[in-house]
């Protein structure tokens, strides 16, 4: 017997019929004697036409009330989900926010979670109860109801896994983490194990299955994560989780996986945005009066390029923001104009971040200059570089995409036969 | 500066532009100097999709998980509300059955409101804020949503301005209460004021326009309820309740009316069944053997005509239930068929109950008899009666319903010039 959260997405929960396929998943895990949490998020749309009407009600939306209409689709979805077990034969019952409780701070629209209380939960699991969450949400210190922003069902089942000594299982529309994006290589390969460092990167460089946050968490509270698909049969030759995971992929510590791949992923992200500064003086203290602003205006800047100075005065300065910020970002650097003495500015949001993603790196040379080495054989131009422990992203023209990302894949030898 | 409970109901917070009128209305008494609370029902069509998804997810549903589902209607549109008030200016928070709280006895589905704690909310109207509530729910000792079945938002509204001390303006589709049915009699007129009883007698008796429940709940707390259009101009000139109250209908005490009529209206219920047992034998008990057995049942009796014995041994009896009992009903008294003693049993549902109502009949006589005189002259059969202090009800076959009451409503002078 082991205590599990298993965690179904909008497209998973999006009919009545869909609901009774997530029962026949969760029926599944209680035959095999499981303790058993579901979290579920929203009917798919629900919460597209809830946030619509928030919007037209008023341009400037007080975030509690947002919270209040928003987190209404959960619930409709616990219940029915609870409904469904009940009628299959099954004890449950739904659980909001409050009624736990999940403890967030009081930054509706993007709360964190603070405690969960979850005695209550385990005092039903000791009945034989299912426990039903509506995901997404939680209560703040005044008693009204937050959100935690898009995606943040994956927080509530991490969150509550970790509260409750549970594993977690992420059941999505896709079958697990891909070695690539498998719509541009179709020799892409699923993954048996990534470590949630790779997992980070792979998110947060948009690979989507998983929110940022929810692999954080997952990681700091060493909460065994895996992402399965809900459209598997619930009954198939791989339900079979009495012994051990299923097919999807497992998000694990490092330490859990045998054969480390000196690359695991290439992740790419179009969601970026240029800025490049021409002819900006090449004096002391530029950078702080460049980045200052941008920082106290919130917005991240990811890349750096400073060129070096042909004439000893004046150079380029190009950096990356999100696409979002781009807008903001130039009116931040032409207000400062003066304060910083540049000739003029270029924005383009016509480049694409590729990343290579593996722990192996920790250990292994070779594999930076390998990647240019396959950039440059291409005639693929690398407008800028960044590299952590265990990836090196670069810049390249979007134009380039697909034949980037195709050419890595094979380079690092990530292709399926 | 007043006191005010104001509820909107489905239709009249139908879709965005909806609530942008009720903000209007009562933005407009928020202008008077009111301290506010607006009850809201969900968006039209909202709970009945709701309901269908409960009973798609399983055949027999826990009540529990229904309510969890259902509530979420009214959860929307108090959010909605609140933040299209705050568009327009207007300092608002949405309340929801758990936070006020709103506590009500565990019947999940038709719940009973036991006590409204209503400090949180004053302490809010002293700071200017206008509270919107969630209609229709509450919370059970155990922490459970309940609902408070259909039509609860009535209950609600009127629970909340006993509680306020507030007086309760309950906006509809229509735009007060007429002396009967103005699409079978056009000449009916709206009632500027009608008593409490006469509307219990009215709402019971088929006229849809309060629930039952909230006017007794009125009538217990002496809270003055007001029944006006939503759909009437929210700036228009009858809209300056500064001035009293609008151009609806009050419901109000006996005492505070001043020109009492006779006859207020005539109300008539078309779900309705007859139930006959032919050759039923004429002795002591027979009646206890027969109704016994319906009362342990939950089925409530509403008349009962038993002829006179011709024969001195057997005799006919028949009785009248709500329609949807009548299978219930017939499967009852089967079963006791030994028992009661019977030659053969007759249901019929082609049956209309027709009532007059006027609290001026505890001081007049002769309205019965005129009733009876005006149906005998159009040759309508009367199967049974039942009268009370303030009320007269026949049963007629249904296919005179329209004709009868357009008699009647002549015959008692409550046609408009």
């Amino acid at each position: 017997m082991a205590r599990l959260v298993m965690k179904f997405g909008g497209t998973s929960v999006a009919d009545i019929d869909r609901i009774r396929n997530v029962a026949l998943h969760v029926a599944r895990e209680v035959n095999a004697g499981h303790e058993i949490a579901v979290v579920v998020s929203a009917m798919s749309g629900t919460t597209n036409q809830l946030v619509q009407w928030t919007r037209d009600a008023a341009n400037v939306h007080d975030a509690r009330e947002y919270d209040v209409v928003v987190s209404s689709g959960e619930q409709v979805t616990a219940g029915l989900l609870a409904i469904t077990l009940q009628g299959m034969g099954i004890s449950a019952r739904s659980w909001l926010g409050w009624q736990i409780p999940i403890k967030t701070n009081e930054v509706h629209g993007a709360a964190r979670i603070l405690s969960i209380e979850a005695e209550a939960l385990s005092e039903r699991w000791a009945k034989g109860e299912v426990a039903v969450v509506a995901g997404f949400q939680g209560v703040a210190e005044d008693n009204r109801i937050t959100t935690l922003g898009r995606g943040g069902s994956d927080t509530s089942a991490v969150a509550l896994a970790a509260a409750l000594g549970a594993r977690c299982d992420i059941y999505t529309d896709v079958d697990g983490v891909y070695t690539t994006d498998p719509r541009i290589v179709p020799k892409a390969q699923k993954l048996d194990r990534i470590s949630y460092e790779e997992m980070l990167e792979m998110a947060s460089l948009g690979a989507k299955v998983l929110q940022t946050r929810s692999v954080e968490m997952a990681m700091t509270n060493q909460v065994a994560l895996q992402v399965r698909s809900s459209f598997d049969p619930p009954e198939g030759p791989f339900g079979d989780s009495v012994h051990g995971y299923g097919p999807g992929t497992l998000v694990c510590g490092e330490e859990d996986i045998v054969e480390k791949q000196i690359v695991s992923g290439i992740a790419y992200s179009k969601n970026e945005a240029k800025v490049t500064l021409v002819r900006v003086q090449d004096k002391p203290g530029v950078a702080a009066r460049i980045f200052g602003p941008l920082s106290d205006t919130n917005i991240n800047v990811d890349m750096i390029v400073q060129n070096v100075s042909e004439d000893g005065e004046t150079t380029d300065l190009t950096f990356t923001v999100g696409e979002d910020d781009l807008p903001r970002a130039m009116d931040v650097i032409e207000s400062a104009h003066d304060d910083i003495g540049y000739q003029h500015l270029v924005g383009s949001t016509d480049v694409v971040k590729i990343s290579v993603i593996g722990v192996g790196m920790r250990s292994h040379a070779g594999v930076a200059s390998r990647m240019f080495q396959v950039l440059a054989d291409k005639g693929i131009n690398i407008q800028a570089i960044t590299t952590s422990e265990i990836k090196i992203s670069i810049l390249i023209d979007s134009a380039y995409t697909e034949l980037a990302v195709r050419s890595l894949h094979t380079a690092y030898e990530l292709d399926a036969d």
